[in-house]
């Protein structure tokens, strides 16, 4: 059975656990403070092309957004997200939990439009009773999105503009960074990315590594950030095993290649599919892509395949998603394009 | 000067008023203990038909919708309420405060139909990933509604036999459900009303008190209501005051009957306008009417009235609401339409 | 039967009650924004001798207490207090509802000592762990204590002076401070007290006021204040309930004078006891009095007064406490001493 | 340099690393629906004693305490706990950020005594004013405690009887589980202690694994602690990295051997200090040893050993921790007799 329903279901890129297992006997000091820590650290400033970002390294995403979106809002404020972002949908209310609202915007394939944000901000404080209101605190954002997209260097550009304006972060969820970057369609490198935004994590979980999310920060935006991580329970003992890991995908290039062949494979499939007349449901250059199936062309992929309905089964056809990883072979999407 | 801006610009109705003074200088102990407090209770239990009912008396609306949501949910829980809910929009974040999140449903003129509500809770446990999602954990409406309309008996009924066999309470904010009894369009009574749901409360704010709620709700619910209010900041010390004014709302049927001149005096407005050409933009029956009037209109009848904006300013005409209470004078009304 | 529980147990003081009526059927618009808000805000920084000090109204002292602190506080502090502090014990985890921890310091009679608060802080920074640890991020203190207990000057400089070296606010409870400032013993005005602190409540519930809290704050602690009090429930919808009261009680020196009313009266009653042979247990000069009581006098008082027991009852003597108020009659003292 | 600071300076037991590797590219689902998560829980179950309860894995233990104590508590309840409690010193707050208070209880070198908890209960529900206190609504007890003691067997019935009694969970915070049941001066075994206790956690991060805490619960106490595992940022993406090494773990008694290890080397690290005239400052049978010794010793070890300094440093003597772990060597340990 080939595996197309995410990108974490296998361990860590063999390179990664060949450094965790090379160094597993070392003594460090925890939380972070080790020479691994620091090292990664300065690997990740490089390749952000900016020696002054903050940099901290997380276990998962859910956790990253819930801890990241707490340090930037005030107790009056709430986050702008599109309604079909992971933290409005797929979070178990991990940001109400910490108090705050998530403030919906319309999603288009995953991405929020810059005017219609500079709408919600200009209308919410033309309003005479804004202060009754949860105040738009942060623009929260993906990179690439949850439907695979991604935005153009002029929409970040616009985004950050108006975010700025407001006086307010913008915030991007990278929890699948790689796969964004390493697309043709990506017109920003990741120093451009992280020029145009004041937070971001680079995502290492879905990426290449064990687990693990690095948050890079312009300076001044998360303070007091390392008690915060604590208290919302998302400090690694070992902190080592994150600077071990995310040291070992910034070195040599290693995390935009493995992420580029994730991107390669996945249009790979949707090239396939398109040969068979079997066009995207929308037009992912990213790791996921999205196709709307008839139902018998489902059953018969799935006796060798796995992967996810997206939304639910329709009636005579349905949409999935199918999702390459830095881990997936290319003779497995050979099959699963045959079988087709 | 004639203000029809909303219904809690005067103070407490005089007979309310009256009680107060009358036993300013007598001695009860505090936090609701009192025998005002008692003989308040028992009256709303009469008023409700139900001898059964627990009742609390609490300070202001906010303070009671977020307390009663933050008793009725659990942590993993949201709760359901229209997209243009108080608690979605006007409560500054008191609900995701708490750490719960509002799960939002389309609005048809203020009200959730009971269709979509089956649909969302049907829908939430059909995803195979509900379990990373908010839970609907309890189903918040409004009688009347934030823009004055009403659900009928038939609506209250299926909207209540869904939550039943979710497993989930219905809560009714009445912070105008005076005004909803009174109204002629309504066809259900208190005792119906407080019957179709599990807990509601009886809006004393905005129909004659000074200030005031009085949460009803069926055995069970509740639980450790009485340091959950203390913790929400919502226990008023001199608790008897919120006895005295609710004994003394529901002695004599005051309370319906202050409503139902509020209503009388809505409906007169509603008419006038009508007669003079000016249709309502929401058929309401309750003491909120709203009308789309050209601007040149609106400007002339802000020389002797004020009134709110309903939305923003439009170019030639905008939408606006006349507000009406206990307080509001026969002649205000007749000086308005004669104005227009 | 007299009444010495507490000193809340009566309305608002007469004049207040009038000036409440004779307001009655005036229509003003809410939330705060009423002339009689405006009016009591200027009369109370001019009691407070300072023209510049933010004024908020708010409903009732454990609101007051979670509000304020929540709004003071960042994610990742707590508030030091004394063990035996209202917010530490009485308001049912109303801090921690905010996510908030309370840092105890011993108690004195109610008071923290400058020396222990400079020596928590100094050793929270000289603990190599201190970033897993709740920082000290403001002092809360009570003036009267929940003993009837004073801060000198002397004292309260102190405090202010180690609050400003270590960054963090100083923030006064006083739900009784009338019954302070109205003491022989106090060395403090109001505007002194005002300077020697960053922000304070000037309570209204137990002085005078039939509910109410003013909020006094130097520039700049409290920023967004306005939607915090909305989301913490705090708002009054009829804010000028509390504009009136408070314009009321600031204005001809009311509320100092009926402070004294009960501070004379409070020191009467201790002298009465004393002359009888009853020393008090804590030597109070403001209008609480605790004594130390055989039992069999405790239950013969009883039969014609109620008072609170402070702790619980021991075999043969019990701590007991006795409190006037701006409503206490002397005539009722004088009965108290006399079945004494 | 020797390295006794603390138990978490390595990664993972050798065999633990090697499952991870074999494992490695293996396709699971994710979040702990794979069948080494079934097969882990399984072998906690067996080891536990008891086929019924709930077996959970988390990544942390600041995140397990949190992610617990808030399923278990409602919203008006604290949790018990030794005021040294890790929960209540070291997790920036963690407990209260989800809104709960911590209750503290008198430390005896890190264990609450039973009859300290029976009077606190029985005190709490004897108060009048009980409704406006923090409600005990459980016990915390850590189990070996952060001083390294241990209950006894008849102290655990004794605790667990007053839970039940009082109908509130015990739970034990295991983080150094192992090094606790395979002490000497453990009178319990894990069927045993799990018997004694309604919820725990058997720690992974300190004792062998690379991360990971397992929860333990009897049925009935942990509902809908899925969804919360997410919303506290707890579930991991890739869950079978948690069943891997919990069931490397549990799979042919590695748990307790490796525990007894650290104990063995622990108890020869304490003998030789006693021999060399050194007494310990608490009389710890497990894998923490805390001495007092001259700070010339102190600087002496110093230069070939790093370890705690256990407050602050006295003017001619200090408090000092050393701890071993699974992979503490026995040449370290002598080298460290020898240096002293």
């Amino acid at each position: 059975m080939k595996h197309f329903d995410t990108d974490y279901m296998e361990g860590a890129h063999p390179i990664v656990m060949q450094r965790l297992m090379e160094t597993n006997l070392e003594q460090t000091p925890g939380y972070g403070t080790d020479n691994y820590c620091l090292e990664a650290k300065d690997l990740v400033r490089k390749a952000c092309g900016d020696e002054h970002v903050d940099v901290h390294f997380l276990v998962g995403g859910t956790q990253t957004n819930s801890t990241v979106i707490d340090a930037l809002l005030s107790r009056h404020e709430g986050v702008l997200a599109a309604a079909t972002a992971h933290i409005n949908v797929h979070e178990s209310g991990a940001i109400e939990a910490t108090g705050h609202k998530v403030l919906t915007l319309p999603s288009h394939e995953g991405k929020v439009m810059a005017n219609e944000v500079k709408t919600f901000i200009d209308d919410f404080y033309a309003d005479d009773t804004y202060e009754h209101m949860v105040a738009p605190g942060m623009l929260y954002i993906s990179y690439p999105t949850e439907y695979g997209t991604l935005y153009s260097k002029a929409e970040l550009t616009k985004l950050h503009a108006i975010c700025q304006q407001a006086n307010i972060p913008l915030y991007i969820d990278g929890a699948r960074m790689g796969y964004g970057l390493a697309s043709d369609a990506a017109d920003v490198s990741l120093p451009e990315l992280v020029s145009l935004c004041d937070v971001c994590y680079i995502g290492g979980t879905k990426v290449g590594a064990l687990f693990g999310e690095c948050v890079v920060a312009h300076e001044g935006w998360l303070k007091h950030f390392f008690p915060l991580v604590k208290q919302h329970g998302a400090l690694l003992a070992k902190g080592r095993l994150l600077g071990i890991q995310f040291a070992t995908l910034f070195s040599d290039g290693l995390y935009l290649q493995i992420a580029r062949h994730a991107v390669e494979l996945a249009i790979k499939l949707k090239e396939g599919f398109r040969k068979k007349g079997y066009y995207p449901y929308i037009n992912s250059f990213t790791n996921q892509q999205f196709f709307t199936l008839p139902n018998e062309v489902i059953d018969r992929l799935r006796l060798t395949s796995t992967f996810e309905t997206w939304g639910n089964r329709g009636e005579t056809e349905t949409t999935v998603r199918f999702v390459t990883s830095w881990a997936t072979r290319e003779a497995d999407v050979d099959t699963l394009l045959h079988e087709l």
